[in-house]
């Protein structure tokens, strides 16, 4: 596949990413590494908690896409990376064997400070799972490298 | 250790949790797992990124603060969770045996919208490695609950 650079991306241009499979023994996994909370953990402790069931670390949501993008999109983009966060909202639980899927929009791209070679992408992720439910949103930016840059260290 | 409620959080409070140390077999394995880029993954590969060196994927850094804080915060808190999160940025190259803390200082606390039962505590997490090279800041809002509530579920 074609590489992509950055002045590939314009603003409203979607892409979209997944579905990933998430299941019970994953869900349980990555909350015993990373957020050890009974809600997480057992379906008891979850049916008591806020999220009504057993639900996913919000973290675990983050990191499915994260996977996503890295599979999706930074695979076939030039030098791309994740460069900040600006907000993550949590909208639904994660829950067992979902199918989660992620709409990437642009929402801008615009010059690095002190990267010429380099430009920066602002985007929304929305993540859904199988039923349309918006489970996670993700405003972050990226970094990603300009065609002009990888012509120069071609020649 | 006695349980900790919104009403304990005031602004301008700090906490200190960690250190916990990051191995490189570590950073290997969650780049594997959820953020599989060469520069995660080969030390070559990041020495040719920005990264100047093998570093592990800013997400892992996220995810070692989400435990240090599910131990270190939320164990003893009352029906504590992550609500969102306003702003991340990495701000240096996680590197192989980093030994990790976090710096919790509360911004502001404020009442719930449509949960009278908990409050909401804006937090700023900075964390750092053994060289106290701040590697990440993560401001965010967790949910707590309530003193009031507690008392109320067990009279």
């Amino acid at each position: 596949m074609q590489t992509r650079f950055f002045e590939d991306f314009h603003p409203g241009m979607t892409m979209r990413f997944g579905p990933r499979l998430v299941t019970r023994e994953e869900i349980v996994g990555f909350a015993a590494e990373f957020d050890p909370q009974p809600m997480h953990l057992e379906e008891a402790a979850g049916q008591q908690s806020l999220l009504e069931g057993l639900g996913g670390s919000g973290w675990h949501t983050v990191c499915v896409t994260a996977r996503m993008l890295a599979e999706g999109l930074f695979a076939d983009t030039a030098a791309a990376s994740m460069a900040g966060v600006d907000e993550i909202k949590w909208l639904a639980p994660l829950r067992s064997d979902s199918r989660l899927a992620v709409t990437l929009t642009v929402l801008d791209t615009r010059a690095s400070d002190g990267r010429p070679d380099h430009g920066v992408v602002a985007m929304n992720c929305d993540v859904t799972d199988q039923f349309e439910t918006l489970v996670m949103r993700l405003i972050g930016t990226l970094t990603v490298g300009r065609r002009a840059a990888a012509a120069g260290s071609a020649g």
